[in-house]
């Protein structure tokens, strides 16, 4: 099991997204995220997808893919240099003063902005990777336990530049 | 005609994704953008959709969502106070000397970043609205003629702190 991630190029009509998502979860592969926008091109849609799974399971997925009418090209980033980020934001409710000191060195540290803000309650903005996101999750848990709600954008990729 | 946010929690299982899109798809109702995450929660996913539509088949949309049974909670953020941000990558190649000094002085002034080089080419990462980064698009490809690849996460949406 290894963590994979497909840019696919798919022409803009009103369902291409719903019959892709039905595609993954007819054949009962979970996504761990997807992400889907609009390009330079209005006639095309990017989407970015995220998926654990084994070897075998991807090839069969990509085939799949290619094999969509809607699907204009599917290309695997698993093994090449891509840039990833992930919008997250976390709000944090019910603090005390000594919550709120806790809350400003967290976000400081791991470079989260602060983007709106009560006495007794604040908003985290964050871009990082995926994994990054995760950790930062479980951290605020351990030390708001009960009192964070987190709205996670889905990682969006892009090939590096050599 | 109006735009319109609606903030969905709904069951994390593998065919929700694939249901929700369908929905909207056999309706006939376009969405602008959807993206989807898992929450603080492990069982729940959140899922933020934008669309433009005019009150009676966003009503009908709500209503529709409120009936299925993988919606935990439907929330219009159409009209109350909330952050909303889109993460973007648009990548531009084939630059001359004099476009990389054009790249990075708009980089400047609209507050992109530069995360990745090399003399010929530039990616740019921008988080910023959905309405703002449309504008963006606009502006590069009016200096950058079919000389830019645009990545779009969709916007991202959270309540406002009272």
């Amino acid at each position: 099991m290894k963590k994979r991630w497909i840019c696919l190029l798919v022409e803009n009509d009103i369902g291409a997204l719903a019959r892709i998502a039905g595609l993954f979860s007819g054949k009962s592969y979970n996504l761990d995220s997807l992400t889907a926008g609009p390009t330079e091109d209005e006639t095309v849609s990017r989407m970015t997808i995220s998926l654990t799974s084994d070897d075998k399971t991807f090839e069969q997925v990509k085939k799949q893919l290619n094999r969509s009418v809607e699907v204009i090209k599917v290309i695997d980033y698993t093994d090449i240099p891509i840039h990833s980020k992930e919008l997250m934001y976390i709000k944090i409710s019910s603090c005390s003063n000594k919550d709120m000191t806790e809350v400003f060195r967290i976000a400081q540290v791991y470079d989260m902005q602060v983007i709106d803000y009560n006495p007794a309650c604040a908003l985290l903005q964050c871009v990082q990777t995926e994994k990054r996101n995760d950790d930062l999750i479980k951290l605020l848990q351990k030390c708001f336990v009960n009192r964070i709600e987190v709205v996670r954008g889905g990682s969006v990729a892009i090939e590096a530049i050599n």
